[in-house]
C-alpha cells in the first residue's frame, strides 16, 4: 500500500472511531485517547491528522452533510412525483441515522449544547424539504387547501423527532415505522390523483424488503 | 421567614439554576460553582441541599416529571374529545418547553448522552399520548381506517422535534406553530362528524390569544 493510500485510511479510521464516540458519549467526554484506540491508531497517527477534538468533530459533520446531500441531491434528481421524492429522501435519510456511523455522529453534534459547530445538518435537511414541498405545490402534486410551509414543518419537525427518538430506539428509524408514519400523513398531503401512484415505504430499491409490503397505503385508503 | 421556608427557596432556586444551566451546557460541562452563583447562594447551601450534580440533574427531572404528569393528568380530567385532550396537551407542554426552565432543563438532560438518567419523561408523554389515542379509537374519534398506534407515533415523533428544535429556534415551540401542526393532521385523524367541533389552537384558556385566531382549523376545512 502507498503511503498517500494508507494516510487517508487512517485519517477514515479516525473519522468513523470519532463519530462513534461523540455519539456515544458527547463531545465533552470523548477523549482523543479513546478515539485513537477505537481507531487502532497511535495518538501520534491521531495528532497528525488532526490537531484537536474540534477539527475531528468538523470532520465528523462535514461527513455528515455530504451524506445528507448526497441523499437529497440524488432524490432531487430523479423522475417523477415531488411528494415521493420526499418520501424517499426521508426513508434514506432514517436509514443512514441508523447505519452510517458518520451521520449518527454528525446529527449527535448538532444537537449536543456543549459543541456548536459550523454546519447546520438540521437546517440544510430543513432547507431542502421546504424547497421540494414548494415545487410540490407549484406542480399541484398537493391537496387543495393543505399549505406546503405547513407541511414541511410537520415533516421536518417529525423527522427531527425520529432522529433524537432513534438514538435510543432504533425502530424509530426503521423503514416500517417511516412508512407507517408516510401511510398517516401522505393522504392528508397528495392530491387525491396522485395518491394511488405514491408508495409510502418508498420506491428505491430495498434489498430484503419484499414488494408486496411496500402497497400498504395503497391498501389502507382503498378500504 | 421562618428557617424551613428558606431552606425550600434556597432549594428551589437552585434547582431552576441548575435546569438553566443543563439546558445551556449539558451536563458534564455544568459546574457546580456556575450553578450556586446563578442561584444567588454559596457553595456550602448548594452542599447542604445537593450532594452532587447528579442529585441535582434528578431533582430537575423529577420537577419535568411532575410538570408534564399535572399537564396530562388536567387533560384527561377534562370532558370532552379524546382528539382535543392531546391537542390541548401539546399546547400545554410546548408552551412548558418554553417558558418553565425547569421542564427545558429536563428534557435536555432526557437527551443528553453524557448523563443518564432514571426517569424518562419522553417514554412518560409517549404512554399517555397511546393511552389517549387507544381510547379516541374506542370511542369512535378517529377517522375510518386511521390507526391509533400510527397516530399516537406520528404525534409523539413530532412533539419531539419540535422540543429539539425548539431549544435553537423558540418559534417550533409557538402556540402558531403547534395550530399549524394540528391543522394539517386533524382532518386526518378525526372522525369527519367531530372534525368541525376541534379546535388547533386548543380551547384552554389562552391569554393574549384572541378568540377568533383559535379557529383556523374550522375557516381552512370549509373552504
Amino acid at each position: 500500500m502507498v503511503k498517500q493510500e494508507r494516510a487517508a485510511r487512517t485519517r477514515h479510521a479516525l473519522i468513523q472511531a470519532a463519530a462513534a464516540v461523540f455519539a456515544e458519549e458527547g463531545f465533552v467526554t470523548a477523549s482523543l485517547s479513546t478515539i485513537s484506540r477505537r481507531a487502532g491508531v497511535s495518538n501520534g497517527a491521531l495528532h497528525f491528522h488532526f490537531a484537536n477534538k474540534s477539527m475531528l468533530a468538523e470532520a465528523v459533520e462535514a461527513g455528515a452533510a455530504k451524506a445528507v446531500r448526497d441523499i437529497t441531491e440524488a432524490a432531487s434528481a430523479r423522475q417523477g412525483d415531488s411528494l415521493q421524492t420526499v418520501v424517499d429522501a426521508t426513508h434514506e435519510l432514517m436509514g443512514a441515522l441508523a447505519h452510517d456511523i458518520v451521520v449518527r455522529g454528525g446529527f449527535e453534534l448538532a444537537g449536543d449544547c456543549a459543541y456548536r459547530g459550523e454546519c447546520s445538518l438540521r437546517a440544510q435537511w430543513q432547507e431542502w424539504i421546504e424547497d421540494t414541498l414548494r415545487g410540490a405545490a407549484r406542480n399541484g402534486a398537493l391537496a387543495e387547501g393543505v399549505s406546503w410551509a405547513d407541511s414541511a414543518r410537520v415533516i421536518v419537525a417529525a423527522t427531527a423527532g425520529f432522529e433524537v427518538l432513534g438514538g435510543d430506539d432504533a425502530s424509530w428509524l426503521s423503514r416500517q415505522n417511516v412508512t407507517r408514519f408516510w401511510d398517516v400523513i401522505l393522504p392528508r398531503l397528495a392530491d387525491r390523483r396522485n395518491l394511488a401512484g405514491l408508495a409510502s415505504a418508498g420506491t428505491w430499491p430495498q434489498p430484503g424488503i419484499p414488494a408486496q409490503d411496500r402497497s400498504s397505503l395503497r391498501a389502507s385508503t382503498e378500504q
